[in-house]
């Protein structure tokens, strides 16, 4: 969310030299991009994001990232379209980070989804997994139960700080978690952080899609079980059964919730409440100087996650049944 | 540098209200004043800069800044306009805090000025106190002598630890200043702040000024020491003659240097140099927390000052002589 590397006018025309956009006519650092910095660019040809990629997104998975939005571009899904530049390489560097640069994408994220703007999302998260059927690389999930314990076990600072119990909290789920995850259920490519800060609207439409900098490879239902967990729950952490009826028949719709899937769906959501948990406690606990705008604080989280442990059956998510 | 307040598409839906540019496509944070808020805003209608104003600018000081702009956008001096509201109004509340709507200005900040960039400011600069003549607001220097020795008593942390022997500089460069301050120099709206981050090019160029919000009433004078020091330095701290000369030409060319004020210029520049040491040694001295981007050295303006503090006649700056 910040400005992490800073790009002087000189080192912007090296970079532009590569591609045949025109000379650079306004270039502004954005506040966009928890991982990255991003600068809004401006050139008789059109407007451009600038990504910088900082130390937080590991190199070597650049290409799948990249290789995914073109993926995804080509496949009706509308998000920032890599530009390659004279040599047909999107990946290049900028001011010495690994660098790529994208079409820019109108829209504003929604702050408070109505049922509409989850009926959209629905839609479009299952055409985002349809499209990802056909691309042929894969990526582990960092968070997956062993990656959340792991991640679990390397953070620093006073956790109980912030709730009293909270290590007992996390450490009874993890080993929930583990003993029932699900088999087998249907896999494919996931965004993974589909909140509503990388979605963009217009008048109510989907006009884009953002942020794919945790896509990787995993139970499809996952993914709805993040977005369930970001998008249909109130200001005071209460669910909202209409915005999530409207979600899951939106995506059902396109393509259909496996049984297996409807089944899972509350420990997923455990899995995913548990994700954000984890990070947040992270970020919470880290000294206030990489903390860009303000922190959001993890016991949104607790709460969800006490939610979803009190669910005993999936249609309790207003979710459909075949 | 941040974006220290965040603002909802609701609150920004009722913020446009007041105004006729439609409805907004894009809305996203941007890394520019270092003081206030900024958002890149675009609509239907064009693109425009919505600054919300944080608590390091005076709210009482926002009328002198906002007629300011206004007064020197209708006198030819291009910078962002201030749009006014229905009611006519440029200052208005946006997410619990003063806010302003500007036009957005194309433009590139120059990171390394030549010599073409020095004769295109001190152009800009004397057309901009040539228009500050017709204004009829006053604003003291918050940086006068009185007021530098002000903040540097309320500076916290070592000092010493930047330099030593750091505090005998200040305070004996305060007690020079204090018994050798011109009098009666011409007088009029300074910009105070007209750093090349302030200042946009195309094609080398002006396409506009920013970041008025140091300005106020003061020596015409000073502003030319101000930029002498924020322009006319290399890397290396090393002044350049050729830069000052174009730009004291330049200037000199419209609005003509008296010969009390070019006498008076070395220790204006030793002021303008001791004004960013001081503000350079807060910056730095305070928590890491309130700094966005690097902090910038304040080891540069001691270098700067000693270099001013050697000078014995002002035409060393390549100044004109009348």
């Amino acid at each position: 969310m910040a400005v992490y590397t800073e790009v002087s006018d000189e080192q912007l025309t090296i970079f532009l030299e590569n591609f045949d956009l025109g000379q650079p006519m306004s270039f502004k650092g954005i506040a966009e991009g928890v991982e990255n910095t991003n600068f809004l660019l401006k050139t008789k040809t059109g407007r451009y994001i600038l990504t910088l990629y900082e130390k937080r997104v590991d190199e070597q998975d650049l290409p799948f990232f990249l290789g995914l939005i073109d993926h995804l571009s080509a496949h009706n899904i509308i998000c920032p379209t890599p530009i390659h530049d004279k040599t047909g390489r999107s990946l290049s560097i900028c001011a010495g980070r690994p660098a790529a640069l994208f079409t820019f994408l109108d829209g504003m994220s929604i702050t408070h989804p109505t049922k509409r703007h989850t009926h959209a999302l629905g839609k479009e998260l299952a055409n985002f997994h349809i499209a990802g059927r056909s691309f042929n690389q894969t990526r582990p999930n960092s968070f997956s139960i062993a990656g959340m314990k792991k991640f679990y076990q390397q953070i620093e600072g006073n956790i109980e700080s912030i709730e009293y119990g909270l290590c007992n909290l996390i450490e009874n789920e993890l080993e929930y978690l583990n003993k029932n995850w699900p088999q087998n259920l249907p896999t494919g490519i996931i965004h993974a952080d589909l909140f509503p800060d990388n979605v963009f609207f217009l008048d109510d439409k989907i006009s884009g899609l953002i942020d794919f900098y945790f896509a990787c490879t995993d139970y499809l239902a996952l993914d709805l079980a993040i977005s369930l967990n970001a998008w249909c729950f109130d200001d005071n952490n209460e669910f909202c059964n209409k915005r999530a009826s409207a979600f899951f028949a939106a995506y059902h719709n396109v393509r259909p919730i496996e049984e297996a899937e409807i089944e899972a769906m509350p420990i997923l959501a455990r899995a995913a409440a548990l994700r954000f948990l984890l990070t947040r406690t992270n970020d919470w606990l880290l000294p206030n100087d990489t903390a860009l705008v303000a922190k959001k604080d993890p016991k949104e989280y607790i709460q969800k996650l006490k939610f979803h442990q009190s669910i005993v059956e999936s249609h309790t998510y207003g979710l459909v049944t075949a």
